[in-house]
């Protein structure tokens, strides 16, 4: 039994000095040691059997670690080590991560139905010129991915937009959505004029938003605040140009950051987020750690356990 | 009694092709004129006893008017008529101006919290850089005036927002607002992160917002839906230069459109929204129209018509 184990838990990377401040305070039994290099986390790792950080970026060997808690709500960077323990206990931070992206896509919708980037580049001629704008009330909002990110997104529209449609594998139906669909019936999805993805990086979700996907849409709004990987650039710069995609909102990328050489970055139909659509508090990984570790301890699981081989 | 007046009516301006095509069909007993120019307005004004259409821009005399349909919810460029009789009915559209203004507001407080403007700024120059978002619903608004227009932004940020102030003339309580206050008791009002003026042109309102009313604040976002002459230029750069003001968000001037010399344009902490935050359609100039015109012929009133002595 897990619980019972003796955590010797190695951090890292951005909150990690707060982390083992709160872990030092409030865990005694667990045994802390913090890293500040990837020399650090390579010389520490063979004494730990636990990690706690946001993406893993070196390829260590991980064999001997028992649990990883993410400090954000996506694990793929630990999921692909490739000498991951398939027992690994890997728990995760979502926090109000849900919100805040809801936060960070209706502020996005809101900016391109009022136009306010033109009105922005109009102030800096000196021009004055009304734009018409679209009301939010009208719009119909798909969102891909209907767990706690998906879900916290939905809760933020929720009143203020038309309709708010769920896309998940299954089609049943989920909390904050007016109706789901699963990927075999997507066909059926009518009127819509925001698609939000909010899936994770797994292998079934690398390159799904293909040519095919778009073609279903006309000029939508369309925001990533999922994982890079679900659209290729060549293909969503195409939807671009076929008119499926009428502006994109990108927050997230295959190779972040986004590379200097992408042709995203000069796309006067993209506008790129550098990874902010939802940034983890030290607040929310304390408690999310916090109701992993009591559940642990009770050989109980709850959604912040990760399925490895779901993906999330 | 005004209700069995035969009218005859000029109509001019935007939507006036519209107007006069409804009217036509909609009141044949109304009979209404279209004028292209102040020239006609000047030749047809003799002859009608009513007008309709947004800011009247001619000083001719409208002593014989006695009906005045107002397209938007402003009516000071009316009130202003030197000839203008005290008895003349005026009557306005607000329609769903103060949903469109709640959404505009809605907009440009979450661009100011999300800094969506300088990640713009980044982008073109292909630099990702993190900037942590305030929270929407951590935010206090106070609303300054909370008749339909305010009350309509007030609805909109309603469930959004932590908190929204009201603050009118007497300090009564209004639909949507957590607490009213009126003039003399602002000081009392703390904690405010937003400030909008929904203030129509009034004597009273001219220049209100003085030096010692942004002084009561620490780098709030100010934004003016209501009228331009609610603040001077000047004063509103200093309350900006001296942090009680941190952004503002202008839609309104005291002249329109914003002479091209003025400051505004090229201060980076003002943005300039030519008169767009709420545009209003011709479905809701008609349906204003037949609320006002069917409550004159049964000698009522509705919250649709203008107390020339308050100016709204």
């Amino acid at each position: 039994m897990q619980g019972s184990m003796e955590y010797r838990m190695l951090t890292y990377g951005r909150l990690a000095e707060d982390f083992e401040a709160h872990v030092k305070s409030s865990y005694p039994e667990i045994l802390i040691t913090k890293a500040t290099s990837k020399s650090e986390i390579k010389s520490i790792l063979p004494d730990v059997n636990a990690i706690a950080g946001f993406n893993f970026l070196t390829d260590e060997d991980v064999s001997g670690i028992k649990w990883i808690h993410a400090f954000g709500a996506g694990v793929d960077s630990y999921l692909k080590l490739e000498s991951l323990d398939p027992n690994t206990t890997i728990t995760r931070t979502t926090g109000d991560l849900g919100k805040q992206m809801g936060e960070f896509c209706l502020t996005y919708i809101l900016a391109e139905i009022r136009s306010i980037f033109t009105t922005y580049e109009n102030q800096k001629i000196a021009t004055w010129k009304q734009i018409p704008a679209r009301s939010l009330a009208d719009l119909n909002v798909l969102i891909l991915g209907t767990g706690s990110i998906g879900q916290g997104i939905a809760q933020q529209l929720n009143g203020l937009v038309n309709k708010i449609i769920g896309l998940n594998r299954s089609g049943t139906s989920a909390a904050q959505f007016h109706d789901t669909y699963n990927w075999d019936s997507i066909s059926q999805i009518q009127d819509i004029h925001v698609v939000i993805s909010a899936l994770p990086s797994t292998t079934e979700t690398s390159s799904i938003l293909d040519t095919a996907f778009f073609k279903l849409f006309n000029a939508v709004i369309f925001i990533n605040v999922g994982r890079g990987d679900a659209v290729d650039e060549n293909v969503l710069i195409e939807a671009i140009n076929s008119g499926h995609v009428n502006n994109a909102i990108l927050d997230v990328f295959p190779e972040e950051p986004l590379p200097k050489e992408s042709n995203l970055w000069t796309n006067d139909r993209v506008l790129i987020s550098p990874h902010q659509s939802g940034l983890t508090t030290i607040d929310d990984v304390t408690s999310c750690f916090k109701l992993a570790f009591n559940a642990m301890k009770r050989d109980e699981r709850n959604n912040l356990f990760v399925d490895q081989e779901k993906g999330y």
